[in-house]
């Protein structure tokens, strides 16, 4: 490719003549790797025109340029950096406290520091990936996904493609989710009810930001999923942990003076229980007691291949004290960063006021192609695919577990696609963990989510929607090897 | 389609036998509009296995809503919904206060009333859309732009498009901005000192968020850019508006005490100035003086078609005081929703830790397929095309101007998409523009870009970026008239 001339330009600071400017100015280019050997400059017409400088003083640059070997001429061809020039060097941190701005007193606020889960980014790499809630490219259904994208690529899309929707939706994807995504929850809403989110995590984000402020008090369930404790404590409010139980989040332990619950009735993240149908109005009994609302975060509710799911909280709520959390992500991919918002128009206003003012809308592409994605059917088939190889997965799991004697803590009435594990006490799993990776096994120890700084250190997730089910025995062996060596 | 049988399900708390549950529920569905006319429904024996009752009792509730003209049985292809059933309403906006929760007391932080920019969804229908920043459809590459999705979309590229990068971006994506993008506005920056944003709207709230508290002081254009003032005004920050002149904002004006100032150096949002070289400097120097920092929205820089754009302050910037923002909103399409932000890496870490608590990072096929885009050629191809059309609207736009003897205040320097117009005082231009509206000519009343309750009322932005050129003199005709029966 040739250069675009739009990329050189004069520094207005420059010292020296012009030809020396423009020699200057290239061989910059050079060094610092953003032209690279073999690629063709611009022509010395269109350059001088470019910098408005007389063309032979570019030519005569070249011609410099040419004898240090930065360029070589290839007759009518042009001129190209020469395969001898020097090399770039790979870009290399930037030392810090290098600028005079001093970055402690102007940062006012930190969001550094938080205590997020971490997952090696080349995770695909290790041969027993147990973690959780990336997409399996053996099972998602790619090919239809690609012609579903071209469709909204379309002529006839270029509108939903391009417009900015300023605070709306595609409209298209919410009546879909309106009509035949929330009745499988047994939640009924109009379209003004629902606000699409960049994933789960965005749609948390908003409702926290909405509801809750340094005077107000949250209540988490603990465990819980780490990155909702990071959101409530960068909102500054008052946080309320509840150790959950089988059941779930126990109601009778919510203090009175709570204003928010967050809860995953369907699905405790991360120990997998399902809250029974007496708890739920126990626990909506008490939200009315309190004048609290409830937050309620419904991952994961497609993969219930072993029971039809319970209804979500949402569907008992009369009151509208219930927000509804769907995500996408596990059920499609995570990459997609597509969720949404359920709940009473007051609500939805102000998350969808403030979603406007901090990204405006999720890009209108992705919004088109989910839609069609399920309007076409291929999201039902493709999580009975799912649910077919997780529950294939899961009992080549229950079996491995079992033969080495490994605790299984919670894992999930209805399907899902982890185990939340209990190690002996004397065991630290972020240890094991790191010792495992070196025998390339992945697994997420629990630590992290647990509140305050007295965590468990014994608990870890082992997920199954990413690990082949014929390599589980053998990942699951190894983990068992590994723990037998610290027991 | 036949309606997939997860979604019918019986209510926990219904009523009534088995059967009656069963009618209800369908009638219910056919009601609301979920399952439509000509619909099939899951076989008897599906639907019996999913809700775990027995088949004859779904075959005797079939046969009543055939007997009720709900469905029709089609001997053994099934049953399908009637086209004879009631017909679903349309969504109609629920009625609010039906709640039991108090919203006003629930919601502790209000977002919305924010006093932005409205445009009709429909703009496209207008035969006049002087309109500003939406995709023209006769410009944009919009084949390349499906090839380059479409590769994105390949196997080779399943993790770009499926992963979670966590609080990281496309490393193709930071490269291309880092070596080809930035050096075109003559900024050095390494891949650490860049973060990917959901538009400039986000690199903007970002920086606010991180920046400024209720105790700081941020300097804002009057006029601006109005998304930016609702960020501002949500940050809970002190701000002060400091009236621009013919070369942007005037340093000298800033106070002492200001801890951010915002600016639009290359292109003043909305009046168009451009900031010249000893003014940038002296800004500089100012910023420096009383400890500020700098935010340098730099939108539109690649509409520059009749002079090579200015370098950007940030080029100036040996301290690390500068915070670039950038965007793809213009040069490509704004439901893309991408833009991007350079600064020093104390910055850029504190961004990148929000923006993962926000939203975790914007979604990686469009990353992906703008680093093709990008990369490939297309994009230097698709401004060169656009410049040539602007250039050739802007002509046809200043004739049509000058004939009809309306009033350019600002036109920018360099090139542009928009006119800043000054109309006689006596014209309030919200009302001109309901008027031209209703003879199918959009235009900008000016007062939102405006701080404060006394705005200037005469003021209105003349975008040409959508409109296309042989309809430009009409259009203005219509305007010119308009005014003259207020005048």
């Amino acid at each position: 490719m040739t250069l675009p001339v739009e990329t050189f330009f004069l520094h207005p600071e420059a010292q020296g003549t012009l030809q020396q400017q423009i020699q200057q100015m290239i061989a910059r280019g050079i060094l610092s790797g953003r032209f690279q050997k073999g690629e063709k400059l611009p022509s010395t017409r269109k350059l001088a025109a470019h910098l408005g400088v007389s063309r032979i003083t570019v030519t005569i640059a070249y011609t410099e340029l040419q004898a240090n070997d930065y360029l070589v001429s290839k007759g009518r061809s042009g001129y190209y950096v020469s395969e001898n020039a020097p090399s770039p060097p790979t870009f290399t941190a930037t030392p810090e406290g290098t600028d005079a701005v001093d970055w402690h007193r102007a940062i006012g606020q930190k969001f550094s520091g938080g205590r997020s889960l971490s997952k090696p980014q080349d995770w695909a790499r290790f041969r027993y990936p147990f973690i959780y809630g990336q997409a399996d490219p053996t099972l998602f259904d790619h090919a239809n996904w690609r012609l579903c994208a071209l469709q909204a690529l379309g002529q006839r899309d270029f509108n939903a493609l391009t417009t900015d929707y300023f605070d709306q939706d595609d409209p298209q994807l919410i009546e879909f989710i309106a009509r035949h995504i929330l009745p499988r929850r047994g939640i009924t809403a109009n379209p003004d009810q629902i606000l699409i989110t960049l994933g789960a995590q965005n749609a948390l984000w908003l409702t926290t930001q909405v509801l809750l402020t340094q005077r107000r008090r949250a209540v988490l369930e603990d465990p819980c999923y780490p990155a909702l404790r990071d959101i409530l404590s960068q909102s500054r409010c008052h946080v309320t942990p509840v150790r959950v139980d089988q059941d779930g989040l126990p109601p009778y332990a919510i203090p009175p003076d709570t204003d928010v619950i967050f809860t995953t009735p369907s699905h405790q993240c991360p120990t997998n229980a399902t809250m029974p149908m007496e708890r739920r109005r126990a626990l909506l009994e008490r939200a009315q007691e309190i004048e609290a609302l409830i937050v309620e975060d419904d991952y994961e509710f497609e993969m219930s291949f072993l029971k039809s799911p319970s209804p979500a909280l949402k569907s008992l709520d009369s009151d509208g004290r219930v927000i509804y959390v769907g995500s996408f992500s596990k059920s499609l991919f995570p990459g997609l960063r597509l969720g949404y918002l359920v709940g009473s128009q007051p609500f939805i206003r102000e998350a969808r006021a403030l979603r406007a003012s901090v990204l405006r809308h999720p890009p209108g592409h992705i919004q088109r192609t989910t839609a069609y994605f399920l309007s076409l059917g291929h999201y039902d088939a493709l999580i009975r695919r799912m649910g077919a190889a997780l529950q294939e997965r899961r009992k080549a799991m229950e079996a491995a577990l079992a033969d080495n004697g490994l605790q299984i803590s919670g894992r999930g009435y209805f399907g899902g696609s982890s185990f939340w594990m209990r190690a002996p006490r004397e065991i630290n799993t972020s240890d094991l963990a790191r010792r495992l990776q070196a025998r390339s096994v992945l697994i997420e120890p629990g630590h992290a989510f647990f509140a305050g700084s007295h965590q468990p250190s014994n608990y870890f997730r082992l997920a199954y929607s990413s690990i082949p089910s014929n390599r589980i025995r053998e990942g699951v062996n190894l983990i068992a090897e590994e723990m037998a060596v610290v027991a």
